[in-house]
């Protein structure tokens, strides 16, 4: 059950744009990451909710999309994210935020996957000019943001094949190949 | 769904430690950290499996638990862990890890909680002992560990309350309990 979910939830470039995203959506998402386990039980990290075409827009233009895709600068209109979720980590709380970007961010995406949406999770920010549209305090530092929509392309796994390339790539039908290592290339056997 | 499995998984110390975590569980643990996200699928974490009473052994001595437990220095043999997760970064692959131990320690963690288990993550780790007993190559960093088992003790999730502390904390009955910030304590709101 959890691996079906784990296995639907890729990452999504393309969207349905005008399919909207709740802001009761959205809040439900946060309540995951809540739930979720926090290094220490710090609780530091923070949450933007955008759903509304101006701050869509406010956040959209500072992020770099698809690092291995040379000749797209990401989707068009039409086919943006919906919503974003900003991840903040509240410096007032404490210094770092051990691993917990991930584990809210996962929270998130799978909840999202399971409401038949998609996302994809950014850390090629422009931090300054972002925390500059958001007017942010400076006590915040920008974790991470995810897009969020109703995922409009189709996203494949595969094995990596014998060349070793992990890169990511769109056919010619534009469905996105995910390389993926074998199992037991991720398993270091311990000598005895 | 999703918000019940979250919800369930919670931070466990003390175990049924003769409940056994088979290899098998492990390695499809492992496959869920497969299947899941990576920044830039670079797919740099490794793991070793432990589930022997000797690799169990030489992983325990090697942790610190539960910080915030002044006179508790974790369970006692009987209530230990069964199985530990070590997850490795290796760096021959990529300089940085981004947040993909968490993502990765989030699907091992919800795939143990489906399977009635339980576990417990560490960033307190005396690394260069572990290192050591692993007889671990060079190129790999301790990240993370997780350790599972059956839980043996009750956890609740609480409000903070009014002093704002966040300290989880261990009743006479034994229950574990883990204040956690309210949802609109956690979102900040973008002016527009």
């Amino acid at each position: 059950m959890i691996r079906e979910l784990i296995a639907k939830n890729r990452t999504y470039r393309r969207f349905y744009q005008d399919v909207e995203v709740s802001q009761e959506t959205l809040r439900e998402l946060i309540d995951l990451a809540r739930l979720s386990s926090t290094g220490g039980n710090l609780q530091s990290l923070k949450f933007v909710l955008s759903q509304t075409l101006e701050t869509n827009k406010r956040i959209f233009k500072t992020l770099k999309w698809a690092g291995y895709y040379k000749d797209w600068d990401g989707p068009e209109e039409g086919e943006r994210p919906s919503a974003y979720v900003v991840v903040l980590h509240d410096q007032s709380i404490s210094k770092g935020f051990f691993w917990d970007h991930g584990i809210a961010v996962q929270s998130i995406l799978l909840g999202a996957t399971e409401k038949g949406l998609g996302g994809c999770q950014f850390n090629s920010i422009d931090r300054v000019a972002l925390a500059q549209e958001l007017h942010l305090p400076e006590h915040f530092a920008i974790a991470t943001v995810i897009a969020l929509g109703k995922p409009k392309e189709v996203v494949v796994i595969e094995e990596v094949n014998e060349s070793g390339d992990i890169k990511y790539w769109r056919d010619q039908q534009g469905i996105h190949h995910v390389p993926k290592r074998a199992l037991d290339d991720l398993i270091f056997k311990v000598e005895a």
